[in-house]
C-alpha cells in the first residue's frame, strides 16, 4: 500500500490517498486543538498513543461484530481504513454529565445519566458543530431516517463494549463523540475513538486522563494518554 | 370569576390566580420584547390584538379536536385558561426556513421545509432556552417518553390546522413555537398563538406580519399585528 496525496487535515488526523480507492490512510498527528481550534499545542507521541488505542478499540469492536473502518497499521501512526463516505453528523453518547452539557443545562458534573443520552451535531467547522435532532438532519440531507435509527443502535451498541471493557481497566467513560460512514450498503463505525474524542475518568481518583488535561492545563495531556495506553494496550510498553 | 393575585410576569403576558382553583388569568399586556429580553418596548392595543388572536386560533382547534386551556375572556385582554401544569419545553414547528435556523444551519430564508421540522429547547431563562432533543428532556425529566410522542403529534395536528386556515387568509405560517401543559390526566395546548409566538408571511408579498417588524424595525408592529388581525378575526373590526 502506498501513501499518496493528502486529502484534507483535520485538527488531528491528515487523511491520504491510497493506491488502492477502497482504502485511505489516516495519519495519526501529535498536534492538539481545544475550543474549536482556539487553543492549539502539539505533544510528542500523542499522535501514536491514540492510534495504537484506537486500533485496541476498533478491533475489540469487530469481535463484538460492530463493523468499523479500521483495517490494519501502515506505519506506527499511519491507520488503513475503508474509504467510506463519512456522514456529516457527530454522534455524542453520554454517560455522566461534564463538559458542554453540564453549562448547557441543569446537570451536574458527575451525574450519571442512565438510560445514556445520545446528542447528534452537525459536523462543520463554518456552522460550528451545532446541535441538530432528527428533522433537521432529515431537512439538510444528512442521513435518512432508517440511517439515523441505524446510527442510534450502533452508538449504544458501541457505548456497552466500551463501557465494559474500559470499566474492567478502572477507567470511567463519561462521553465519547463517534462518527459514521457509509460503505457497501452498510454503514460503519469511522473516525477514531482515543483521548482526543472520549472523556477518560479514572474510577477510583475521578481524574481525567483525556483531551481535558490540555484544555484545562491539569497537566501534562501525555502522560495521561500514556496512562490510558498502559490500561487498554498493555502490550506497548514491553 | 374573580382577578386574585398574580402568580408570575412573562416577556408579555402576566398570570393570575383566580377564585376557581382550576383556572388561572393570562392578561396579554402591550410590552414587547425580542433578543432574550435585550429589546423592550410597548405598543398600545398589541395585547388586545394579540389575545383576540389566540382566541380565534385556539377555538379553531378546539373545533377540529385539539385539546387547548382556552376557557373564556373575562376582558379584552384577560383570558380565563385552566390550571395546567406547563411542561418546560417550547416547541418550534417550521414549515419555511426562517430566522435563527438560517443562521444556525445551511438553509436559506424562504426554503419549504417539508415535512415540517420540530425542535425542542428547554424553557428556561436561565439557560437561554437551549435546544435539547428527546434524550435530554427525558434525563431532564421534562415529560415522559410517551408526552413527547403526544406533544409532537399534537404539534403537527395543530400545523396542519393553522397552515391551512391561514392560507385561505393570504398568510404563510414560517414557524410558531407552542406551549404544551398536563390537564386532567391529559395533554393540551397552552400560552398563546399570536403575532408574537409565529412568523406570519403575507403570501403575496412575503411581508412579515409579526414581531420581526419590531424585533428589526421594520416599521409600525401594530399595524402588522392589526393586519393579521384583520384576516384571522375580522368581525373585531366592526
Amino acid at each position: 500500500m502506498k501513501k499518496l496525496e493528502q486529502l484534507h487535515s483535520g485538527k488531528a488526523k491528515t487523511v491520504f490517498r491510497t493506491d488502492d480507492p477502497g482504502k485511505l490512510i489516516m495519519e495519526f498527528r501529535d498536534s492538539l486543538s481545544a475550543f474549536d481550534g482556539k487553543k492549539l499545542s502539539s505533544a510528542s507521541n500523542k499522535g501514536y498513543l491514540n492510534a495504537r488505542i484506537s486500533v485496541k478499540l476498533f478491533e475489540l469492536l469487530e469481535q463484538k461484530g460492530i463493523p468499523t473502518h479500521y483495517d490494519s497499521m501502515l506505519t506506527d501512526i499511519d491507520m488503513v481504513v475503508d474509504n467510506v463516505e463519512i456522514i456529516l453528523i457527530e454522534v455524542i453518547v453520554r454517560n455522566i454529565a461534564a463538559g458542554s452539557i453540564v453549562k448547557k443545562y441543569p446537570f451536574e458534573t458527575g451525574q450519571q445519566l442512565d438510560p445514556p443520552v445520545i446528542v447528534f451535531d452537525y459536523k462543520s467547522d463554518e456552522y460550528g458543530d451545532p446541535m441538530i435532532n432528527d428533522d433537521i438532519a432529515l431537512a439538510l440531507g444528512l442521513a435518512t431516517k432508517d440511517e439515523l435509527s441505524r446510527i442510534r443502535e450502533l452508538a449504544l451498541a458501541i457505548n456497552s463494549v466500551l463501557v465494559e471493557y474500559l470499566g474492567e481497566r478502572n477507567l470511567l467513560l463519561p462521553d465519547f463523540k463517534l462518527e459514521f460512514g457509509r460503505f457497501n450498503g452498510g454503514i460503519i463505525l469511522a473516525d477514531e475513538i482515543s483521548c482526543d474524542t472520549c472523556r477518560f475518568w479514572d474510577k477510583i481518583t475521578g481524574e481525567s486522563l483525556d483531551k481535558d488535561v490540555f484544555r484545562f492545563d491539569r497537566g501534562d495531556p501525555v502522560a495521561a494518554y500514556r496512562e490510558v495506553a498502559k490500561r487498554v494496550v498493555p502490550e506497548i510498553f514491553g
